[in-house]
């Protein structure tokens, strides 16, 4: 259904113009800088042409089907414009422009309206007030970001621009790739739900990760949600989860973040990882897109230094995962391996001295021990440490069937060995307890996707009695309801409620 | 009474050898390479010179005083090697040698044998199992971390001498300058309460961070650190806080690490900062060496999107601040400067389009407003952005009077902005949530700082009555007090204790 919008072979921009900077000129910029290999049709009844393309006066005088049409017009024009783009038979319209619901009541009605137009013809809009889209594998960069990151098995939603700009900017740095992502904006037709459902069923997409502020409709998303998360991981960053987030949430997307504790619930259930920030959000989705689940939460720590060790080793418990018990046998034949002073236990400290075979010795142990479902690998920079030998050496012995997360710690010195293990498909964290938040997004995941089938319980209920009570409430316009009637509902729904009458006067 | 061990004019090395790589040596040419300007005395009875110094055959040898003697000789020297540094007058011994009490109770024992002898002598030992210890100022980088960090006014107390390196490698990747650096090892003599005391008395040090795993002597510690804290800042990163991460403590440097909640009770009566990971440690460490502290806890954020923005909002508020209310003038000073669809709120959006001149005057605002305490500055890469240019632009119009912490979000295209903070010491920081976290603990050391004086009240306590019930207990070996003993001793401190007998029989 989204193919016309994430696939299209023809892209119309409407409001596009030749000064750099302005977005419609500098999507149509990005379109080209990243590859692009279907039409690109820029739109305007003023311009010859825009960076070399002719362009067309008017998108209803084309004869052609379009696939996508971008709109970046003023607020006043777009509804316009998307009626235009609808008979032209446009196959999916982003709205980039702003001035909608998060401006107030009267761009609320504007971005309803144009919302019903697209729904009636049966096309998908993305946005208002957003940064568009980018697929990789498509080579499409139909967004105003002008970072098309490289091709990877990350997709990205996001209902903030911003997040995905500085999420790209970090997946560049890091060397992370990017299957698709999508700019929601503020979500008028589609929303996290059809999103996820379409990542779901994108072979590019190994690992869905979400910024969102409100969740546009509960049932569809806990249904959406759990169907995604029974096929990859998904990982959200949910903001306005305060008082203080949700007042600064409201003013931006135009609308009131929910109840945290539902969403907590919902996401649990479905089998959503949570991000509780920025890092995090980056942090889980390399994880998971570069290692495989665990089948258990026993974690082994592997390091040439003790602090650390300890550091890795409270954060484990801490995080209700296992320091596993080594094998006796495991245990005795990895002591021929390291000098007599290393301790062998959990974890295991190759010493200050260790170079690249100490740690290739207890990463085979731990990758033996029937004993150990995941493994940390910490490294200080000390006199003999070398950072980049010993990430290619991990590389080399790591056998891909239990997860292994890596902290190398430091700046400078141990950078070299970050960019290998990078390249390596390592994950890769500045601390400890970093990579061990990660390791526990992967471990809480597993368990998830082996929970017991759901039990339905089948109960009497007697819902006219509920209905009744709420009826008579919201006729006398009484949005409260008192602890006599709420127990009467409880009681409906088969609760056992103490016998009690209400005492309308104080005499006994 | 620590300036042999900071400030020492001649230096000896007990223990040098000729090959690079070996602890001896790379001490000799740390001190060289770093510049320091005193003498350098390696001492060896079988090499006539190392790194072009003359070697002396045995510290006994010498007619002068030597302020600092560093043992790096195997363990089972270490003992005749300290009698000799301290029959040469040693001021201060630091004995690098790892083989003591780490190893075991025959370790021990050599150890407390050594510590006995330098207190004896009322001269102070570092260590043993140890890195060393640095001194900018001196120009002296007495340790086998080859790093020296570039003078600054953190100083680093540590448990673990790889968590010394990673700081080091790290700071020198921030551009953070360190002060002094001391790894303790055992802490033989010499601990933190110790180093507290010093580094609290030197000019130098305006920060202090450790890491800890266990701590020596709880009264001590209180005091030193109250002392400390009182002065400047103090920031632990108390590790083996868990049964795992004590299990892992005691294996490497033979303590059992103590009771968490005495811990945390120690650390917050004594006006500790504490870190809950390594990059806290850092994090904080950069905010209180380069801001000063808040009037209070209402905090403003200006971002250039809504997303983050929210985030840091969350944060605040999930941290116990307060999102600031804008005062009315300000905020209609402010709209003039700003664009209409800017959100005058907090956070203060100054939209995705922003350049230096937004921000400007959005911390103007923010430093004028009586109703603001400490401000938090987000930038995320869009396409218009400048983080550069916007770094400088703030740095110039931050008056310094208040906090201002900065989260630029991305990567390759932020980093030059974040250079520029650096330099212009602003602390920068890459997610809201991370420059929040710094701002709390800044925020709680502020209302430490302000407490109210303590108030003791005394109260009469029948201690003989408690020392008997224990010395009875002691004196037929039972280790436990039962329900009515431990009554009798709560009533004896004068808490009112419902009556009860110990019934002996069921009969009624």
């Amino acid at each position: 259904m989204l193919t016309p919008l994430f696939y299209p072979e023809s892209i119309a921009v409407l409001g596009v113009s030749r000064t750099p900077g302005k977005v419609g000129h500098d999507i149509v910029a990005n379109l080209l800088a990243g590859g692009y290999a279907g039409r690109i049709i820029p739109v305007n009844p003023a311009a010859p042409e825009v960076l070399g393309l002719p362009c067309l006066a008017e998108i209803r005088k084309t004869k052609e089907k379009i696939d996508l049409c971008i709109i970046a017009l003023p607020s006043s024009m777009v509804l316009e414009s998307v009626r235009d783009c609808l008979e032209a038979r446009a196959g999916a319209i982003a709205v980039i422009s702003s001035g909608f619901k998060e401006t107030g009541a009267e761009g609320a009605e504007l971005q309803r309206r144009i919302a019903e137009l697209c729904q009636s013809h049966k096309v998908p809009l993305l946005g208002p007030n957003c940064l568009g889209l980018i697929n990789t594998e498509h080579r499409m960069n139909a967004s105003f970001a002008s970072r098309m990151p490289s091709p990877g098995c990350i997709s990205v939603i996001s209902q903030s621009g911003a997040i995905c700009t500085a999420l790209l900017d970090l997946a560049a740095a890091r060397h992370t790739g990017i299957a698709k992502m999508v700019s929601m904006g503020n979500k008028a037709d589609l929303n996290e739900g059809d999103l996820l459902i379409a990542l779901a069923a994108d072979p590019q997409t190994k690992v869905i990760i979400a910024y969102l502020e409100d969740i546009a409709c509960g049932d569809e998303f806990v249904k959406a949600a759990t169907e995604a998360s029974s096929k990859k991981p998904v990982i959200i960053l949910k903001a306005g989860t305060t008082v203080a987030g949700q007042k600064a949430a409201s003013s931006h997307t135009g609308v009131l973040a929910g109840e945290e504790i539902a969403y907590g619930a919902a996401f649990m259930r479905s089998g959503v990882i949570r991000a509780d920030n920025f890092e995090a959000l980056a942090d889980y989705g390399a994880l998971f897109a570069m290692q495989p689940l665990p089948k258990g939460k026993r974690v082994l720590i592997i390091t040439n230094a003790g602090g650390p060790g300890t550091m890795a080793a409270d954060a484990v418990e801490k995080a209700g995962m296992i320091v596993a018990t080594l094998d006796r046998n495991t245990a005795s034949a990895l002591r021929q391996k390291l000098p007599s002073a290393a301790s062998i236990g959990n974890p295991i400290d190759v010493l200050g001295d260790a170079e690249p075979d100490r740690y290739v010795a207890a990463l085979e142990a731990a990758q033996e021990d029937e004993a150990v479902d995941a493994v940390v690998i910490i490294l200080t920079p000390q006199a003999m440490t070398k950072p980049a030998e010993t990430a290619r050496a991990i590389a080399r012995s790591n056998k891909g069937e239990k997860p292994v997360v890596v902290a190398f710690m430091g700046g400078a010195d141990v950078m070299p060995g970050r960019d290998e293990l990078v390249a390596a498909g390592l994950p890769d964290y500045p601390s400890p307890e970093r990579a061990v938040a990660a390791l526990q997004a992967l471990v809480e995941y597993a368990a998830w996707r082996k929970r017991p089938p759901r039990m339905v319980a089948r109960f009497p209920v007697n819902r006219r009695r509920v209905e009744r009570i709420i009826t008579r409430r919201l006729r006398t316009n009484r949005l409260q309801i008192g602890e006599v009637k709420a127990k009467s509902i409880l009681a409906a729904y088969g609760f056992q409620i103490p016998q009690g009458y209400l005492a309308t006067n104080g005499s006994t």
